[in-house]
C-alpha cells in the first residue's frame, strides 16, 4: 500500500497584517501550499521542517493518490524507517514564497488587481521566504524544532533561519549548499534569465492570460541548470558519446548523441510543471543571497546560531563545490559550536542530494539521533 | 607602426574537383580565406600552419589596418621575436570550412542556387575541415610543415591532421584539446543549438533573405559557452559579486551582478560577427569528433603519426580537462612518439590558451626551436 499525503493550504499573512519584504514592499496576501507527514508528539518535540530547492515544491515524500507513479521528491529521505522517520518525527514541507506550486508567487492573483501579478510582484530574498515558513510553525502549534534541513536553495534557508530564528530549532543540516552563489553559478543563472525574457511569449511577464508562453526560454534556462547539477564522470559514464540517431544521413540539430535527448526530456518535462516567473524570482533570490549580510567574517554573520549543526556536501559537486560547505564549517566551529561536517562520496554532482546514497542517509540519520538526547 | 596583414581568398575545391565529405555528400565549390605572416624560405621549410578555435577566423595576427583597435586573436603569439617569430617562420592561418569568416559555409551562395546553402549545407566533420587546408598548403608550395598547432576545436586539426597526413609535418602542438568531446561538453552546446534552432528567426535556417536573424539564440549559445570558457577561480576573482546596478529598489531579470552585463556584453558583440547557421555545424563537428575512429585504442588509433609532439593543458581547464591531454600523451608515448607535456598553471580556465601567459609562450618557443634542428 502507497503511503498517502496531501497538500494543505493556509493563509499566513493577509491585509491585516502583510509580510513586509526585504525590499520595503509589502504582500497583503501570503498564503503557502504545505505537507506534513507522521505525527507531532504531545511534547511538540519531534517536529523536523524540510526546505525545497529550486525545482521542489511541498511535496516531499508519499503519494498523492494510488495512481501516483512518482511519490515526492525526497521520499527516500522521508517514511517510516527512513532519516526523517515519520514513525519518529514530524516532518514539515511547503512550497516556498515566490513558488508556483500553491504558494504566493508571480502567478497568483493580485488581491488587489483581480489580476496575476506577473512582473508587478515584488522582488523576494531569502529571508522573505523564511518568514512565512515561521508564521506556519507557529500555526502548527510549535515552539522549537527538532531539526531544520534543506539542500542547495534549502539549504540557504536553513542558513538564513539558524541565523534569524536562532531560539526555535535544536539542529540544523545544510546540504550541498553555500553562503554566497559564487560568480559562476550566478552566471549559469544568469543565461537563463536572459533565455526566458528574451523569449518573446515572455511578454514582460504578463503572459498569463496568453495562449503564448516562455517555454522555450524556460527549457533553455532548465537544460543548462540540469548540466551544472551532474557530475562530470556520472554525465560521462552515463552517456559518453553514445547516439541517439545515425549522424551522416541527415542533420538534427538538437538531439543527435543520448545526452542531448535526455535533457530536452528534462527540459520538456519541467516546463509542465514550472512558471517561468518563478524561475526568475527564485533564481534572482538565490544569487542575491548573502549570508554575510554586511558582516566582516562569517563567523561575525553566524554568531546568532544556537544549533547543534550537519554540514554535508558532495565530492563531485562542483556547481556548491565543497569549498563553500567548509566555509561554514569553520565559521560555526570558530564560533564553538557543536557542528559535523561530511564530505560525501558521489559521482552524481550537486543533485546528488536527491538520490538515493546509503552514506547520505547514514549521516543524516545519526545526525537527528544524537538530536533527540 | 602597426604590422599589417591582409586575408586572402583561394578556391581549392571546384566543380570539376569538389570536395568529398565524410557524410558522402559533395561541395561543388570550396573558398578559403586565410592570411599569412612571415616569408617562406628557399627551402620551403619554415611553415607552421595554424588551426583556429570555434569563434576564431584568419585573422591570426597583426592588424588590418593602421586605425583597427584590436589584432588578430594570437597577436601575443605570431609575430617577430614571438613564439611565431615572423622573422624566422612563414605562418599560415585560414578560416576553416563550415565557417563565416570568408570561407565556405551555411552562408555562402550554393552556385547551384544561387542563394544561400542556409541548411542545404551538408554536414561537415574535423576531417572534412582540413581536407581544404591541405590544399592550401599545396596551392602555396609547401610539401612539409614545420608544424601544426591549434587550441580547442584548433587542436582537434592538428591530431586530425597528425593522423590523415602524417608525412607532411615535423612537429604538432595539440593545446588544450581532446580526443573526443565529453558527454557535459557536448550537453553544453548541445542547449546553445537548442537555443538557436527554438529561436523563431531561425526560420530552420533559411534567415539570410529575412531582416529577422534568430540572435537571440546565438547570444544565448555564446553566453553559456563563454562561462564553460572561464575558470571557476578567475570569474570569481574578476567578478564575485559585484553589482551593476541596485538590486532593492527594482527587478532587472539580466544584469544586476557585473557578471551578468560582462556575459551580455560577450554576447552582443559576438552576434555582430558570427552566423548562427555556422555555429550549428561547427559545434556539430566538435562534439561528433571522434579521433579513435573505431579504433579500439587511442594508441591505434595515433599509429600513423610521425611527428614530434608538445601537448599543453591548462589547470583550470575544467571544459577540456587535463586528462583528456593525458590520454593523447599516453598514446603517443606508447607509440615511442617523441612527446612532451606541459599542464600549465593558470586561472582562466579552457580560454588560457587566449591569454598571454610567460610560460605558455615559453614552452612553445623552445618546442618550436627544437623543432628547427
Amino acid at each position: 500500500m502507497k503511503k498517502l499525503a496531501k497538500t494543505k493550504k493556509i493563509v499566513v499573512y493577509d491585509h491585516k497584517s502583510p509580510l513586509l519584504l526585504e525590499s520595503g514592499k509589502e504582500l497583503s496576501r501570503v498564503e503557502l501550499a504545505y505537507e506534513t507527514y507522521g505525527k507531532l508528539n504531545q511534547t511538540c518535540s519531534n517536529a523536523v521542517l524540510i526546505f525545497h530547492a529550486l525545482s521542489g515544491d511541498a511535496h516531499a515524500a508519499f503519494y498523492h493518490s494510488d495512481k501516483d507513479r512518482k511519490p515526492g521528491w525526497w521520499d527516500f529521505m522521508i517514511g517510516p524507517g527512513k532519516p526523517f522517520d515519520s514513525n519518529k518525527y514530524f516532518i514539515i514541507c511547503a512550497n516556498i514564497l515566490g513558488g508556483c506550486k500553491g504558494s504566493t508567487g508571480p502567478s497568483s492573483v493580485n488581491p488587489k488587481t483581480g489580476k496575476p501579478y506577473g512582473t508587478s510582484f515584488p522582488p523576494i530574498t531569502i529571508t522573505d521566504m523564511i518568514k512565512p515558513s515561521r508564521k506556519l510553525i507557529q500555526h502548527l502549534g510549535i515552539e522549537k524544532l527538532l531539526c531544520i534541513a534543506g539542500g542547495s536553495m534549502g539549504g540557504m534557508q536553513a542558513l538564513q533561519w539558524a541565523v534569524s530564528y536562532p531560539n526555535t530549532i535544536k539542529g540544523a543540516l545544510f546540504i550541498a549548499t553555500s553562503p554566497t552563489h559564487t560568480a559562476q553559478a550566478i552566471a549559469f543563472n544568469s543565461v537563463g534569465r536572459y533565455a526566458i525574457v528574451s523569449d518573446p511569449n515572455w511578454q514582460k511577464g504578463y503572459y498569463y492570460d496568453s495562449p503564448l508562453k516562455p517555454l522555450i526560454g524556460l527549457k533553455t534556462a532548465r537544460m543548462i541548470g540540469h548540466i551544472t547539477y551532474m557530475g562530470q564522470l556520472s554525465m560521462e559514464n552515463k552517456f559518453g558519446r553514445k547516439m541517439f540517431e545515425n549522424v551522416n544521413s541527415h542533420i538534427d540539430f538538437s538531439k543527435e548523441f543520448e545526452v542531448e535527448s535526455y535533457l530536452q526530456y528534462q527540459g520538456d518535462s519541467f516546463i509542465k510543471r514550472f512558471d517561468p516567473n518563478s524561475y526568475l524570482y527564485i533564481t534572482k533570490a538565490i544569487d542575491a543571497f548573502n549570508l554575510y549580510n554586511g558582516s566582516k567574517t562569517l563567523a561575525e554573520a553566524l554568531e546568532p546560531v544556537q544549533a547543534k549543526s550537519l554540514v554535508i556536501s558532495f565530492t563531485s559537486d562542483w556547481l556548491y563545490p565543497k569549498e563553500e560547505s567548509l566555509k561554514i564549517v569553520k565559521a560555526l566551529k570558530i564560533n564553538s559550536l557543536d557542528t559535523t561536517y561530511c564530505n560525501i562520496e558521489s559521482p552524481f554532482g550537486h543533485d546528488s542530494f536527491l538520490i538515493d546514497l546509503p552514506k547520505f542517509k547514514e549521516a543524516v540519520t545519526g545526525f537527528l539521533k544524537a538530536l533527540e538526547t
